[in-house]
């Protein structure tokens, strides 16, 4: 029997999504283990992969293949021969895909080989730059970044601004004026609840460190108590940490050891975690699921609210600490109780590194990255005046100034990559996190109880079955919707850090 | 100004490379850090890129670049307007694309992608079978295997036998007889040798180990005196060692520890960067030459012969444990002074494993290796026979015997990838060493004088002018008569044994 158009189009998916994680492959190697002179040829061969993909992505060959596929479901359809949700998913995957293939259509094969080059060494740049505090060296990378991702954005010619087009790949369908929306509430409240917390919390222990083997062993019980299994998932170290999906049955995450910062590893560590269970539990009946956009993350920022969620909802809250407090206490850390550890674990003290911020001033490490990037792409802001920039709102918004630029605009790899318009969803996800957090309660009681009744797979089983299991079927605002019955707000982020903060004051009285 | 036919098929070489080079990043993570669950997909990934290599290699547009530089270089002789030097050179590797193109073209593309499935099934198959002791859950993979690389030969229909055409990749031009010729004095000598060995080697320390970071720190300290450049090299772990090249600057090797055998990851480290080295010596003077047939390995042989030289003619020779065994001593090691070192790491007592073997049994772990491989492929040994003839022949030949077949017939993991043909490349890579020693010795002094004024690099020196600076220019046995003035021959190799032997009756009275 000959193949349907359905049956086609996956084939040729499926081949389409083998060279996609064969990318995800080099990438995860170039971060874990490729030597730095490797770095050259390595970007030959994502450049090469690059077009490959891109001309899989835009050829007429596929163009043909949805199409096909397309009126053979509507043939179906007609006869009443599929299931009305069968039917209904398929539709949507072609729509995906049919919005997918336009955009790829549109850009010049060209520009999607420069762009590899350039994100390829832009990030090897970037890497020298940060280890000597150097970015002069850097900005003729960042410069040419910018440069191809206009033009980039001209090509797609949608009906959006430059950096909302730059911003649909990570978040579909945001626009400035919703950025400004959400944000401008926490723009003004965050830093009264940092001035607030520098108020309450004041029994700070010593500066301590803990051996890089103690670190490692702390993030191997964390993960077994989070139901890691070793037989699907790696671990390793990269500078910047990061999740990633090799194969619909291969999970990585890396982590890293900060000198001085004892629980750096461990909150690296659970927040790639919460971005790896997302994708583990993205539906993926078979291999051939894996490949249709129905089986794959909706959004960064639906994505980061289950990174933030495992990170800050989980690993740094008051039952977290009183359950796993021993673990540091046998590793020789000055931590002799949970709140011991429940207030080394939320500091609240404004700092320059984002990833290593709490969760007060995190939004506004957010929010400064997203100004800078809006104002280098649409409003002419100078790549030479980004540092003077990044530490003027430092000292204005967080009240730090970052003593380089290592400490201060070369901290993220992002740009690095040429990723504009990926930030805002780190913020996103705080609110997103926040709201569905509060459903969740609503349905299965308080997290506290939860984690004090080691019922972390009750947690994880909510997730799967309301946040993970929709995959693209649902965009990110319509998924806090669905779940939570009420648009996206920050609100129920502003709430909990209230709550938060009103505990803590109680303890460090 | 357009490019030349010679540019052109420069080009087109490049991305071939690339995408080899990318199979071998595959092949490097999944040794190295993916997960069991991942083997699958990666064996989908590597199957398509397979396919994609094998219809670059096979194709027309290929085989025209090839007839169309052909005819340009001939131009450009006849009028005299290239040095004589790069015309050879150019011819040569035109000849060897040639010679390889008309080899892809010969096999069926259906039958790339099965083999590329079946070695990937494979050798998952037999980490598992190798864990549980269960050659049989294993030998339907290694049926299937041998029935492929049948077929393959078949198609290839080349003027040999079935076995001598699968070792061509391996060892261009090797025959059945010469494999006979070179082997029988050693299959004669080399259970004398041992028989010798029993009686004067009596002062073997007591059984000892140490800790894997001490083992990790001894390989550093060793590679470190081996001249290696961490810019462009990387080292990890896996179950079987190995040394593979990513890029022109990206040379990785693996070792691993073995419990109970201190030793064991010191030796796989020297053998497995001689192997780096050599590949780090080949003619590369830019990436483009990285891609061409001249700038390549010649034979496994000869690779063997470098890694062997490292690891025996180096690191098991007396002034290298006189000049390293404080490092033991140091580490807590029950070694205190040179001899100790040296009895050590030469204990010439017949064992099961191939890897772990010293210089007197290692051949004949090969030699039972060959003739079976030849019987399986050629004389209708039935698989399943295989635990018992293996058995069978370690213990007439080697006087021991396997408690398992884990320790037996699945310790390597040729087999398992279908690679037929190159374990006599090992023994064939003594063979050579030892000669190239000799005229290495001629040139330079005692490697002995050399090791003890700190003088690797002059051997390293030697190592590259004399032998891998040829690339595939000269084949194995081009080279050893070129660089030694002689053929090959196995004397070279016993004479050297009698000689340590000697020395050892000594240390040891």
């Amino acid at each position: 029997m000959s193949k349907s158009a359905w049956q086609l189009l996956g084939d040729y998916l499926k081949d389409t999504q083998l060279l996609g994680s064969i990318q995800n492959t080099l990438y995860w190697d170039q971060n874990t283990s490729m030597p730095i002179s490797g770095s050259a040829w390595r970007g030959e061969q994502l450049s090469l992969l690059a077009k490959q993909l891109h001309e899989r992505q835009s050829c007429e060959e596929f163009e043909i293949l949805i199409k096909k596929a397309k009126l053979e479901l509507q043939i179906l359809k007609d006869k009443n021969d599929l299931e009305f949700q069968l039917v209904t998913d398929r539709f949507k995957n072609l729509k995906l895909l049919e919005q997918d293939f336009n955009r790829q259509k549109r850009i010049d094969p060209k520009l999607i080989v420069a762009l590899a080059t350039a994100k390829s060494e832009g990030y090897m740049c970037w890497q020298e730059a940060r280890k000597n505090n150097d970015f002069k060296s850097f900005s003729p990378s960042l410069k040419k970044l910018i440069e191809l991702r206009k033009e980039q954005s001209n090509q797609l010619c949608e009906e959006r601004t430059c950096w909302e087009t730059l911003a649909q790949p990570f978040e579909p369908n945001l626009t400035i004026n919703r950025v400004e929306e959400l944000f401008k509430p926490l723009k003004k409240r965050l830093p009264e609840l940092i001035h607030k917390a520098e108020n309450i919390i004041n029994k700070k222990s010593e500066k301590w460190d803990l051996a890089i083997s103690h670190q490692e062993k702390l993030c191997q019980i964390l993960l077994n108590d989070w139901s890691r299994d070793p037989s699907n998932t790696a671990i390793a170290k990269s500078p910047h940490p990061f999740s990633i999906t090799l194969g619909p049955d291969d999970y990585r995450i890396t982590t890293r050891i900060v000198k001085g910062q004892p629980l750096s590893c461990l909150l690296a560590t659970a927040h790639e975690w919460g971005h790896s269970l997302y994708e583990q539990g993205l539906p993926s009946e078979s291999h051939q699921w894996f490949a249709w956009p129905l089986g794959q993350a909706t959004s960064m920022a639906v994505h980061e609210s289950q990174s933030l969620f495992w990170e800050n909802r989980i690993a740094r809250s008051f039952s977290f600490a009183q359950s796993f407090w021993h673990h540091f206490e046998n590793a020789g850390a000055p931590i002799h109780s949970g709140n011991d550890l429940w207030i080394n674990l939320n500091p609240f003290t404004p700092g320059l590194n984002r990833v290593e911020a709490d969760e007060l001033s995190y939004g506004l490490h957010i929010m400064i990255r997203t100004d800078l990037e809006i104002d280098l792409i649409e409003k002419g802001l100078p790549v030479e005046d980004l540092p003077t920039e990044w530490n003027k709102r430092y000292l204005n918004l967080l009240g730090v100034s970052p003593k380089n630029d290592t400490e201060g605009c070369l901290q993220d790899v992002h740009w690095s990559e040429g990723m504009f318009g990926y930030f805002p969803s780190y913020l996103l996800g705080h609110l997103i996190s926040a709201q569905l957090t509060k459903t969740l309660e609503n349905d299965l009681g308080k997290i506290d109880n939860l984690i004090e009744s080691k019922e972390i797979s009750k947690i994880l089983g909510w997730l799967r079955k309301n946040v993970h299991h929709y995959g693209r079927s649902l965009d990110s605002e319509e998924l806090v919707s669905k779940v939570s019955g009420a648009s996206l707000s920050p609100n129920y982020f502003l709430e909990y850090l209230d709550n938060k903060l009103e505990k803590l004051s109680k303890i460090s009285d």
